[in-house]
């Protein structure tokens, strides 16, 4: 059966049957806006993002319903990294022409599954053709108790520097797929459906043991920049700190420069925060959902600027500095 | 000056500077999320839109600043037809290549004008390139008392049913566009810069006047037809009773076959709503920003469904039922 046959609205009616409900949502699918109530002293957080055709993903590299998967885990990815829990999503999708419901089916059940392992609901959208690819906006919804917020810019001098599970995996698979390779399936299920870290965002956020954070998205080095450019800081990093995956590790002594991966890959989605050094103990006992924090350097006052140093406390020099969707 | 001459976070700094601030916005642009406060008692309205070159709009048709005043104008909309006010908008960008700075920037000036004119704030966003044509999604946040929330759902029998302003006259502009001819300044106006009925919606809410509303999107008859579907209710319409500007009635005496376009044009961005009969008074002399009210119908019980009458209470046959992007 095609989209054709059941009509904008028909789809709509389809998709709002897999959504689901919260008692906090008043209104889901199906009016003018979705309506949420938010609890006293709870701040909304609110993050979007586009993942396109071609620029984000390919059809040919991943099944839709994991490709529905990853475009919510990337966007609550953003509300784990405040120390939030995400609860709304909102969906946009382009839909280029020739598409099956069968295949929308599974897209949508992709979005409906991650929403429900987050603990968030599909609360709205929009659809409409598109002449180009596939286009997909989302945009979640968290909320966090007011003194909980763990923003970007609260790193100081002193402060130890965290890294939470293991850096580089998906960059591998990435690079894997785009030399036409068949990455390994641990790598590729890094890159194809990653896990936002929400259960360690809370646990630090409600322990009160992280003064900054951000989501490793554009790779470890172009984050760790944003979050010492809004804190106004500047940082040391140990490479050989760098958390990596057993997998990593094997395909790294064959090939000791794809240590870059792991330092400016991107999409690892993992949590990078800082720590004052006496809550250290706390933060590495600190085990969420099975994955574990490694620190993997230290805050410097700002004049000292981003150092990368080797084994020997050695500066080594820096890779290029992660993803630019223009530069 | 090109994009890639500043780079993706050269002109998300560039917009920054642009988005200005409210009280309730914690954080704005330049964290994983922006952070807002609600006051005890709000309820969160959020709703998302897609606008894709050649599907909503076309590039010689409208300056970049018209079209990002209209991509937040419709989104508004949604706020306003469940009796809110929007406070921050979020704003996705699927840039194509060969964008100019100047582009860009006049597209964000108009995004922000007309945040600002509707009392949002520009307060996220994402941006990528588009292999594609250009991509907009747009989602809105507002807010609502908790007891003035107006819904789809609370039509009932004996309601009367209303419309703001004036109906067809953005189908007609794009009527004229679509045919290679250049539209009335008017209509032109209406279409490529709706306006959003935020202080009317609020008005109606705020005093309790409106038992269901819905924004007039898809075409009157078709978002009728929504608003039934949701309340449960038929209704019936008088067509001579249509609200149409001056200009749209020197066309229609032209070309009388130009009245469907008032009953399934869409992109009215009228506010359609039912009131019960004691409160007519009121509402009538509700205008709002210059905006008047007027009766178009009345609500019936669901077995009678949609029904459409001239003059003389004949039935009138039904147009087509407005715009399905798949149908």
């Amino acid at each position: 059966m095609n989209l054709d046959d059941i009509g904008e609205f028909g789809f709509i009616a389809r998709i709002r049957k897999r959504a689901g409900s919260c008692a906090d949502l008043v209104l889901g699918i199906g009016d003018d806006c979705a309506v949420s109530r938010l609890k006293p002293g709870e701040l909304l957080l609110t993050s979007t993002d586009l993942l396109i055709e071609d620029v984000h993903f390919r059809r040919a590299w991943s099944d839709l319903k994991t490709l529905g998967r990853k475009s919510v885990s990337v966007n609550v990815s953003d509300v784990a990294a405040m120390g939030g829990r995400p609860f709304s999503l909102y969906l946009g999708l382009g839909i280029p022409a020739g598409w099956t419901l069968e295949e929308l089916d599974a897209f949508a059940d992709g979005v409906v599954e991650a929403c429900a392992a987050y603990g968030a609901v599909l609360a709205g959208g929009d659809t409409c053709r598109s002449p180009g690819p596939l286009f997909i906006s989302v945009t979640v919804e968290g909320r966090v108790p007011e003194g909980e917020l763990v923003s970007r810019a609260g790193a100081r001098p002193g402060d130890l520097l965290w890294v939470s599970g293991s850096l580089g995996d998906s960059a591998l698979a990435l690079r894997e797929l785009l030399a036409g390779r068949r990455p390994d399936v641990q790598s590729a299920a890094r890159h194809h459906d990653p896990c936002a870290r929400v259960a360690l965002g809370r646990a630090l956020a409600a322990q009160g043991l992280a003064t900054s954070m951000i989501d490793v998205s554009d790779g470890l080095l172009a984050d760790l920049g944003h979050l010492l450019d809004s804190s106004a800081v500047g940082a040391r990093v140990a490479r050989a700190a760098l958390p990596v995956s057993s997998f990593f590790r094997a395909a790294l002594r064959e090939d000791p420069s794809l240590m870059d991966l792991a330092l400016s890959g991107g999409e690892d989605y993992e949590l990078l925060f800082t720590s004052p050094p006496e809550q250290a103990a706390a933060v590495s006992a600190l085990v969420a959902n099975g994955v574990a924090v490694t620190q993997i350097g230290h805050i410097l006052p700002q004049d000292d600027g981003l150092q990368l140093v080797d084994a020997q406390g050695n500066p080594c020099p820096l890779p290029r500095s992660g993803f630019d969707h223009f530069g």
